[in-house]
């Protein structure tokens, strides 16, 4: 806990302090737009590193390390001298008394900015998640990479050939773009990266299904981009199977249903990557502050992403639902939370300088990508949409461009470029095992 | 499990079959070896990688990722056909019937290498095991440098100063290379790569007690060369205290005995570093060929690597207690290892060519070194011992040059560079939550 005589030394002269929860792209945006404001800073995470979640289904499938993806957050914050980093767990929000309540502690605040994200959502099926993890965060990374690669290894020493099918079955819930990612580099593994390493199983007869609900894949997209990454993952050997509601997943199967036939496919390998849910946090400030939730439990912000009635708060990233744009939500995407954090500094240097409000948080859309394997990508930057070699290249520079620390792009783009002529995915380690069972079941 | 009428398909010319337990330095360079021999080679380990064990100590400071040091060993052994790789956990051997047997299954062999190596030893102390990690495998690492810098963390926050000193000692039992490597590092993180990351704690005040029974640090080395490293470890901050017995462990402390006196020391993070023993095969092989063992539980080997008794099965690497070449055993090092696994393909090939026995194994001592931080290494190659940068140059070239696989070298040189010019490390990652319960205590 921090000294609270030091806190408090000069209540007179002290400065504005600013709390910001979470370390993700918005909150490490808004603490990096703070730096030269006359606030005192404490970001608060239950990690010590900002996550560069785009490229987590990279770490999954082997061909980036974690540490490659993540930079320590007190590392990038270090030459910041009015802001701290606390490793610390949160536990709610005292709205009244102005405090955030700590496992251990607790931290006054003048601004808060809330920036604590969304994790998977099981659509009422809790009992789904430990048989088909997510995507979020570096563990659920590792466990994927893990689960994968156990699977092929599994199926090698499988003698029954109908077992064995069900261990080279890999099935992805969930066509938006972590899914399109997650399932085209399980095509590239099994067609290019493990061809001549096994024995016994030959790797490309592993069967990668992916799952959507709606009528295409990613549908936040055009028809034609749609069309074209279908048309990507096929020559992956991956089957897209779109209009199909998974209705039940057990250890080893998972059922679909398609209008009134319904389906058992056996498997052991299920990756969730079909919906979110917003940070508890959310709730704190439904209880505490009043604040309205939409049904994934968004907080609903004002045009200046305040919660209604309390401007000292402010709610950025995929914990906010910010529909005065063009009266749909915005996505849940790292432009958005990025583009809010630096509003949301802007609106307390504005405040403090007695410049009143700003106008309202407008989103600029500088456009949005994926990858299917190597050498395929859908974009649409601006008004342009295109795919192929020339969308995959400017999905690469994107990405190394956005990577918080320059050591992080050095090694990713060395990864990237010897992956690129090797086929390889070096990162493939089975771990986990010594505090967290066995890995061999 | 395989599929046994494949295994005995042709009874009749069915290839020599070589069972290799464990994908370390000697099972590693073993299956090499017989690449081109007339063999059926099954490489059997728990885990799916081959580690660079010298450079663990560089994860466990987070100068490296995991991924950096370790080699998928289905991807290092893809091109050899005669070979394969399983997953499995080999649970005894069964002498008389000449087959492994596993947690789920077993596997026949003409020839047998053992090489499961060695683990940590407490000294009949086991329960000091959860409080003083030792560094063996990848998990090892994670958990050390998790505990590393969750200390500097929890200190940052911690009001009391008495508290906060104990939360900045950092133990280390035993002074070998390891130990020495460990301390080295830790200065460097401390006084340097640290240096700004918090703002009510000074890094470098952190204490860093390196700690040994023997009288000097380096006991295998020269008492010039022993010199050379405390000198080195003191300008890195580090407390070099020999001729100590550490005689308890507990959570918030450590004590010792010099002499007469005790003392104990306020510490949550030990570190061990000071003995090993040999992997239970080890007992196996004494209750099922009579093998004779060590004090630490290794394999007492005939002049050829054999059991006595037993020529069909062959020990080498950690696991083996060679004795035959200038009285006391070989030191449990890579380079053994490497030549053992040489001599045991050699020694089968001979056989199988009708060319009877092989001269006994003979140990060509290249030399060894150890680091301490960055810029300084002591080393002794053949007849000559030296220290300072150029050691350190060495140490840094050799040890690229032996990483198994082209992709690590690369990225290890690119990182390695990286961390040189700007004194970071970047992989400082606190991990291991989502499964293996919360971080913060």
């Amino acid at each position: 806990m921090r000294d609270p005589a030091a806190a408090d030394r000069q209540p007179a002269a002290r400065a504005h302090r600013v709390v910001i929860i979470g370390g993700g792209f918005g909150g490490l945006y808004a603490a990096q737009a703070l730096a030269r404001a006359p606030v005192q800073v404490t970001l608060l995470d239950r990690r010590n590193f900002h996550l560069f979640q785009p490229l987590l289904y990279q770490v999954a499938t082997g061909g980036l390390s974690p540490g490659e993806i993540a930079s320590p957050l007190r590392s990038v914050l270090k030459r910041q001298r009015n802001t701290e980093v606390w490793l610390a767990e949160v536990t709610s929000i005292d709205v009244a008394g102005r405090r955030v309540l700590l496992s251990d502690g607790e931290v006054p605040y003048d601004s808060l900015i809330v920036a604590t994200g969304a994790r998977h959502h099981y659509f009422g099926n809790s009992q789904w998640e430990p048989l088909a993890p997510g995507l979020k965060g570096i563990e659920d990374a590792t466990e994927i990479r893990r689960r994968v690669l156990l699977a092929f290894e599994i199926a090698e020493r499988e003698p029954d050939a109908a077992r064995r099918r069900a261990w080279l079955t890999f099935v992805i819930v969930g066509a938006g773009p972590t899914g399109v990612e997650l399932a085209g580099a399980l095509g590239e593994i099994a067609n290019h990266t493990l061809k001549r390493d096994f024995r016994t199983i030959n790797p490309s007869d592993a069967q990668i299904l992916l799952l959507e609900n709606a009528e295409r894949v990613l549908p936040p997209y055009s028809p034609k981009l749609a069309a074209s990454a279908s048309a990507a993952l096929q020559r992956l050997g991956v089957t897209v199977r779109t209009g199909v509601l998974v209705t039940n997943i057990e250890p080893e199967a998972v059922t679909l249903r398609r209008g009134d036939s319904t389906e058992r496919i056996p498997t052991h390998t299920v990756l969730w990557a079909a919906g979110v849910q917003a940070s508890p946090l959310g709730k704190a400030l439904a209880d505490g502050a009043g604040a309205p939730l939409d049904r994934v439990g968004r907080v609903m912000v004002e045009p200046d992403l305040t919660v209604p009635g309390h401007p000292e708060i402010i709610v950025i990233g995929d914990l906010a639902s910010f529909s005065h744009q063009d009266g749909k939500p915005l996505p849940g995407v790292a432009p958005v939370a990025m583009q809010q954090g630096r509003y949301a500094a802007r609106l307390i240097t504005q405040r403090l300088g007695g410049g009143g409000s700003l106008p309202a948080f407008h989103y600029v859309d500088r456009g949005s990508m994926a990858t299917i394997g190597r050498g395929a990508a859908v974009a649409h930057i601006g008004p342009f949409e295109f795919g192929g070699y020339l969308a995959w290249l400017s999905w690469l520079f994107i990405h190394l461009m956005y990577l918080v620390e320059f050591d992080n792009r050095l090694l990713v783009f060395v990864q990237w470029a010897w992956n690129y002529i090797s086929w390889n995915r070096g990162a493939r380690l089975i771990t986990g095992e010594s505090s967290c069972g066995k890995i061999l079941r």
